[in-house]
């Protein structure tokens, strides 16, 4: 089999550390004699800029037909005052979770050999998030009534179905039965009590077919600071969109690593492509000068080769990963200094 | 003038940290010569095991009649089924809040010396939080239909309106006005757009009033990553009501203190009175030991002092709680092993 994979670059440094991850993955397809086929679709701020696309019905169609999808970072320069504020995150990013429906958003935050994490005590953390991707506050059913008087009044709606909550939840233990067994369901139902109780039911439904899983519940504002006083503790958490945002990116914090952050928005039922990308943005003040970590795009890329049944490949990159940062954390100047591509190449020295 | 406090122990530990918050501030306003008496309400999960009320229209209207009310923890054992999830929260605190028109939920986050925040470094942390505190996903404006069904779908609406908005905001320049100058919107407008762009709107017009005050706008999830990596960037925070729950919580996490955090719920037109309590739960795990720590209690005492004009006496009160913690820190054993009662006692011996 070929594995037709589309790889949008995107903006800033986008494409530098995509350049890596996508020859990294080649090399490891090739010496497990995958083949694969790679097109780049020119998608992002830049492009919209030059052609005034975001992403078309035609893009969307063509991107449909591939096997996975490779994405870098896309978002202008914040000064650049060109590109309207969210144009792009809505249009493109969240309209290709929407579209794809791309109903689980994985987001494993561990810590790594040699990254300090900015938490006293160094802990260890490995814990994988698996966010709600399609449904809550995201759905952009909001309104404004009397937009710019003293009557204004702005609404937002999060909508929260049974089908949508089910998935992500089946999902969510299926990995906790393959991790360390303890599953946490973050929401706040003791405010948001629709969906709150929504979400409740439905893991107490799935729970009851997991035995080997334990589960406990815990408000949003608390888990922040479980987060951060004992990160230790979490093996899987299953939350909603909203909560699954931020609490990702805390988890990035807290285990040192918004460069290393790797994640994939998997379409569950496989009736459209899923997509990998790291969680890092386009960092456009650093863009172009090959000083970029494409680490977080090269396990991106690990979690696509598992998602596509590639295990061995998949656990052959991670431990490749594992090893470099293993011996950087031994070198006195470890990483620093390095460039883009210098540090792709010790990644793919470290394949053997 | 006499102040007429109601007081509202609750559960938990609450009623042990209200006694030392109590007759500490009994202390301070005699040595100011300001009368007070202080009314205290039986309210909590307790209160409604045995009566059956949350908070009663009569009870309301009573603590309607004071200058302000001093509040403890509610919240029964998590163990203890025989009360609702949600429903003290829901049903006390929140209506409350609501009805009382508590529409700035002030929340200082800072280091003391002597406490140990979780962080690398043990960074100097102090800024403050206006959160927001009537509208937002608090509103209770949720639904469900088909409930139960594999067609069930669960939502809630965030109402935010220019009233509400405003005023918040205006509170939050005013404070950064007196503070460091600095504010920080924190919002997800590039996903909640119509509310995001209300916020941003009216900070922008509170903005062109404000031009001591320089401003700037973060995304909730960004928020997270710099609370845990540079938390002395903040000065002031001004947020919604949901955002803001969660940062606050985060906020107390980094700053090490739990224990020492305070809050005041404020009606900014004084139509009603104002809440303090502590941001501490009812802790049900150590109540009736004496173990509790009260400082939080204090220092939401504090607050209140501040906000009925008594500057004076309320800087006393910080002052000495400060210069207890100090000592404290400079004693190998610090405040370990101290009773409730004997951390009380030592901060009042501190007033002088
Ligand atoms: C860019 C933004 C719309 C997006 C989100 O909110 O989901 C981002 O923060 C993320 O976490 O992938
Ligand atoms: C108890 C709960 C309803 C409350 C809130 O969500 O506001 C609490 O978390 C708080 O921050 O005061």
């Amino acid at each position: 089999t070929t594995f037709d994979f589309a790889v949008i670059p995107g903006d800033g440094i986008g494409p530098e550390v995509i350049a890596e991850a996508r020859r990294i993955l080649q090399a490891v397809l090739d010496s497990a004699s995958v083949e694969a086929t790679w097109t780049e679709y020119s998608l992002g701020a830049s492009h919209w800029k030059d052609t005034g696309e975001t992403l078309s019905e035609e893009t969307l169609e063509r991107l449909r037909g591939h096997d996975a999808i490779l994405f870098g970072a896309v978002g202008a320069d914040p000064q650049d005052t060109r590109v309207p504020s969210g144009l792009i995150e809505r249009e493109l990013l969240l309209k290709l979770r929407f579209s794809l429906d791309h109903s689980i958003n994985l987001r494993p935050a561990r810590t790594y050999p040699g990254t300090a994490t900015p938490l006293a005590g160094d802990p260890e953390i490995d814990f994988v998030v698996v966010r709600e991707g399609t449904e809550g506050p995201y759905v952009g059913n909001g309104g404004t009534i009397r937009r710019g008087t003293a009557h204004e009044l702005a609404t937002e709606v999060s909508l929260n179905t049974a089908h949508g909550v089910r998935r992500v939840v089946a999902d969510a233990f299926a990995r906790a039965e393959r991790r360390r067994g303890r599953l946490t369901l973050v929401h706040k139902h003791n405010v948001l009590t629709h969906a709150g109780d929504l979400w409740r039911r439905t893991v107490e439904a799935a729970a009851a077919e997991h035995p080997a899983v334990s589960w406990d519940y815990m408000h949003v504002d608390a888990a922040t600071i479980h987060m951060v006083q004992d990160p230790g503790r979490f093996d899987v958490i299953v939350t909603d969109n909203l909560f699954g945002d931020i609490l990702t990116d805390l988890a990035a914090a807290v285990t040192g690593g918004i460069g290393l952050a790797a994640s994939g928005s998997i379409n569950a039922e496989g009736t459209a492509p899923s997509m990998f990308e790291p969680v890092h943005g386009s960092a456009p003040d650093i863009a172009g000068q090959q000083i970029a970590d494409p680490t977080a795009a090269v396990l991106s890329g690990a979690l696509m080769l598992q998602h596509l049944g590639l295990t061995e490949a998949a656990s052959r990159l991670e431990q490749a990963v594992h090893a470099q940062l293993a011996a950087w954390a031994e070198e006195p100047e470890g990483s620093r200094g390095l460039s883009t591509a210098q540090r792709g190449e010790a990644i793919l020295s470290r394949l053997g």
